[in-house]
């Protein structure tokens, strides 16, 4: 019994990206069903025509070496992870309360986003599981 | 049966109330128990002679277009959302030790706190349901 | 039964080390199985040499008051807490992959950190409780 690990992310600073991805990955491999809800400022992250995500203003100053040190040791951008982890299964939604909001349509998302639901559908679905708001 | 979700609301920027107030309503809606463990800078959002929360520096440049959208969309601010939610059900916990930090007592708070308890208290009824921490 | 509580640390302002002292203390406390996953910004709390964290920007005029009102009511530093909460039988990881990026070793670390161990292990330690990202 793998289990079940539901993502929230709604935090739109370029770092968050990363857990999202490293931790989408590994619940996926491990078998477990794995599901992203997509909303606020990582709503940005995962448009067709995205632009650099910002870095926490508290660590700025470490982004050089952060970025260096993720390419010396091969670490997959999380965009690569999230994939993976579709490919095992996983599942990508954007928030539609913040998608009318932002007024976003699902043809201003990149491939990753699978559909527009709602938070009362994503908790639904989250039920008995691990849930996780990055 | 429809579980139950349990938000530790920590984060005070203003951004952050918007997904406390979907998901208590939403969960609520459902027929979720919902419980609201308000501590840190949130505490500040709950206060009866409450400020404008500050936006994060990150995004600052993208709140006028979001306040909009909200109010074109008829989103319904966090405080009325988090108020249905409690009509239908849920509860708000102010943190016992964060108050005692901050100096703030129960007649400190609007009517949405509903009492003032300890960590220990609030973790014990979260188990066996979704815990978020925002 | 007391049930379990898995947190990932991730973020590294300073603000955000006392609910993870005050969770993991009250919930070790309480009987719970605590595991404590640290990676991202949070790394750099727990090394040996460790500096002292930045305070949110948000919220950087508050630091003052909140630090004066720890002392005042006895409140025990984060790190302190979280020692309570390994003595109670809690226990520490650091992030393999985020270890490999920031180049550090289990020696960089102080005495709180258990181990290094990865993401998907983690996620297996932590099904059937309550997970935290923080």
């Amino acid at each position: 019994m793998a289990g079940k690990l539901s993502i929230i992310m709604y935090s739109g600073t370029a770092d968050k990206f990363i857990p999202l991805g490293v931790l989408a990955q590994a619940g996926a491999a491990m078998g477990m069903e794995v599901n992203i809800f997509v909303t606020g400022f990582a709503l940005l992250g995962f448009l067709k025509n995205r632009k650099d995500a910002p870095f926490p203003k508290e660590f700025e100053e470490m982004a050089p070496a952060l970025m260096e040190g993720m390419a010396k040791n091969n670490v997959a951008p999380w965009y690569d992870m999230v994939k993976q982890a579709k490919e095992l299964g996983a599942h990508v939604y954007a928030c539609s309360m913040m998608c009318g909001v932002m007024n976003l349509k699902k043809e201003d998302f990149g491939t990753l986003v699978d559909d527009i639901v709602g938070a009362a559908t994503f908790l639904q679905s989250a039920e008995g599981g691990q849930t996780l708001f990055i």
